[in-house]
């Protein structure tokens, strides 16, 4: 998608362990018109696939999986990182290590959101060696719901996470896909 | 805002110690449409008072900020409530009470994103006691940025956050104020 990786390009920083510094527009400030355009490109992406609900996972996935959400008329609905007096304790759970902050948490999603009528669509802001997407597979798979594709902002194709859900059959659209960093710049897949 | 009071009434469910649940449509499973419709009226409010900036708090109010980010057009910023590797140092902080989880923690906010010339509307999800208006207002002032006004999706009014702004000057705009819970059943103001 030329517009996302455009604004790459332009507001993008690159820092030191390949880490892609996007806080200008994705995920500390939002522009919500490049939001808005993103969630119509899935919908129109994933069109015609029967999708009734989107599943992403806090913090930064919720801006524009809730884009798409709009476009795909559907409710979405975001993992939980922490506990709280208000969730449920009937939880599907899944174990996500972080490869920014070094860490491993666990997501926690209500049962009572996902079935095996469900036809989802998973959607998060990066996509590096896939623990996130991971994570909600497996909340899916506990559920029974069919998980219809992965839809990311940003895929950083040398880490290899798209690799492996490809190779298990799944349709993974990135609007921007990196194929490296060369000097501190950004390297876009065909490009 | 009968739309969202309505929906409160329908989905939302009454737990000990006055707490609200929504996670059906607000703040685990998020309803798109519901969003929109509260955005427009966040615009329709706050209409013509010059905001160039949005400004809530990870993680519930991101939804619904960005729906009143999208009809106001100007970018949305999101405190955080943890470090990251991409969080640059030069940071306003403040630290906030959470009423429900019990604890206490800093939001942070890149400098960058807030100066002297930004006129600033904060939203969150809820107002109880106020303590997360209080710490993104501090953070505001730190900017010398001025504060326009609050939009709020619920407003708990026994717990006084709401009037404690509202003799201080501020517009806070709530979609729905919950006078109190009787019987486990919500009792809005003024219906």
């Amino acid at each position: 998608m030329k517009l996302l990786e455009d604004r790459i390009l332009q507001d993008g920083t690159v820092l030191p362990n390949n880490i892609l510094k996007v806080d200008n527009f994705l995920n500390h400030q939002i522009d919500p018109q490049l939001m808005l355009a993103m969630g119509r490109d899935f919908a129109n992406h994933f069109a015609d696939k029967g999708i009734n609900k989107i599943l992403t996972i806090e913090i930064s996935g919720i801006a524009v999986a809730m884009a798409a959400a709009i476009y795909l008329n559907v409710p979405l609905v975001f993992a939980k990182k922490t506990a709280s007096v208000t969730l449920a304790a009937d939880l599907y759970t899944a174990k996500v290590t972080s490869y920014t902050k070094k860490t491993e948490y666990t997501i926690r999603v209500d049962k009572k959101f996902f079935t095996a009528n469900d036809n989802v669509l998973i959607i998060d802001d990066f996509l590096a060696t896939g623990e996130a997407l991971r994570g909600m597979t497996s909340i899916c798979q506990q559920a029974g719901a069919k998980i219809v594709g992965f839809g990311i902002a940003i895929e950083k194709v040398f880490q290899n996470g798209g690799d492996y859900f490809r190779k298990l059959g799944y349709d993974v659209y990135s609007q921007a896909m990196i194929e490296n960093f060369v000097n501190n710049t950004v390297k876009f897949k065909d490009r």
